[in-house]
């Protein structure tokens, strides 16, 4: 019965609080551990019982889920001291939502393995709008019997749960979304540069190009908070370059050349150079402003 | 009374001939030219006059549209020997649609205002699917009054018709949905070739990323043809290569740095000099694969 089954969370940064409350809502008994404990304080006044370390919420839990910051930071927490593998039962399930490395989600899932255990990647798309209304697409690597255990679980966080094959796979496919996303945002970015050097009304050109074979959830969505010069984070700069820089060196190990992606990256650290690195990924037209001397438009 | 108006027809290719069709099925008096005669012959035979030169047409017309190929062929039928603007009457509204140069849009608007009629420039959007179903985004530059005489007609021809700006506007306003464009096709071309190469199954990654922020028209139309190794013509290799090369001349010329049009570009180059110039631009992904030393999927 899943109502029964304990379930553990760590990190209760802006995505995983939510994800957390959400299974929370529905009756699970829930054991959460952050770095900074105040991040985790809305959850423990909803009940939630706090743990010391992850290798204590693992001893108390299950399913344990895993929602952190950078792939340090996941091997921190699964592989460190006092880490989930240091305290983790037979039989739990481990589920890492972070975005991170696809040969160390593998990593893991061997190391869970030889601890009787199974573990999967499970990273998300959406961000904190989907987090918060449970829309996320989740996509699933490892074990298929792993995955239908916890399924109940990611389907009170998501919309889009698909199972995309072994340990890594799921890395991997989010992966090929922020591969789409960084074509996405080179083609609406030059193409906003090109229309303001060229003196063009963006807007209207906006309401000629949106609906056609250009129409992407970029142009959507981002290209409006361009025009009116909104670069407030959806999703920030500094997450997009960590997942460039993942994909780009996995792309190394497997010896693929990406030179569309390759290029985006290198626009975007020069952004993060230019203090841009807190911004959302629409602020990329900033870099390509700044590179072509390009004053904003008034 | 539009109805009384006599309307030229330059260049009846696929598009041409369908958005030519779609006037003289609304009853408009119609002259026709293009190069090669036997492309009007279906045209002649509905009860279309042959002109045998641009001129020709031109003299006998109130309204003239013209839909060619490349930019050298707009120059030729608008200032050659016997080109459009030798003979154009007075009052005249010469209309091109086809993607070209907005520099040579606004000399023959110039030309034509000398000579007392007006120019416009049209290029459209939507491919011969939108020209067949009169669903195109017609994107308008120059004089805003010629545009109001024409629109009636450009209501038959598609849908989304949108006032730019002064003369190039309209065609600056399609290098922004070609810019676009190119950066969605590598964002898409290389998320294949790296789930390829990464062992996933494309068509499962599909359903996780195309309802998200990855969510574009390429990935939801083109990505299915390329599973399927289908790389028939939607749009044709040769023609994107044109439309890149003017948007990145018109660049040049406005000193405007654009790193991610160029990249493609060239990836786009040796996919034609890899005979690949007349299959649609979905076999971007033949590219990729070609450098990667990349196997076609079984």
């Amino acid at each position: 019965m899943n109502q029964l089954q304990r379930i553990g969370w760590i990190g209760t940064g802006v995505m995983g609080s939510l994800m957390c409350g959400h299974l929370m809502d529905h009756g699970y008994p829930m054991t959460v551990y952050n770095r900074s404990r105040e991040k985790a304080a809305s959850l423990i006044e909803r009940g939630a019982r706090w743990a010391e370390t992850p290798a204590e919420v693992a001893r108390q839990s299950d399913i344990i889920f895993t929602m952190v910051g950078l792939p340090s930071d996941v091997r921190e927490v699964y592989f460190g001291e006092n880490g989930v593998l240091a305290g983790v039962k037979t039989g739990a399930v481990l589920v890492d939502m972070t975005t991170s490395e696809p040969t160390l989600a593998v990593e893991i899932s061997k190391a869970a393995a030889d601890l009787g255990c199974s573990a999967l990647d499970a990273p998300v798309s959406g961000g904190d709008v989907g987090a918060r209304n449970a829309t996320l697409s989740i996509m699933v690597g490892g074990d298929a019997r792993a995955m239908a255990r916890v399924e109940p679980l990611l389907a009170h966080l998501g919309r889009t749960i698909v199972h995309q094959g072994p340990a890594g796979a799921g890395q991997h496919a989010k992966m090929c979304n922020q591969v789409v996303i960084a074509g996405t945002m080179i083609g609406v970015c030059e193409a906003m540069v090109y229309g303001h050097r060229a003196g063009l009304a963006m807007e209207t050109v906006l309401e000629s190009i949106s609906g056609g074979a250009a129409g992407c959830w970029s142009l959507q969505n981002l290209a409006p908070r361009i025009l009116r010069r909104d670069f407030a984070p959806g999703f920030m700069v500094e997450h997009f370059i960590k997942d460039m820089g993942i994909a780009l060196t996995e792309a190394r190990r497997m010896s693929l050349a990406m030179p569309g992606l390759a290029l985006v990256e290198q626009l975007y650290l020069a952004l993060k150079a230019n203090d841009g690195g807190r911004l959302g990924t629409q602020a990329l037209v900033l870099a390509l402003e700044k590179i072509n001397n390009l004053q904003p438009p008034a």
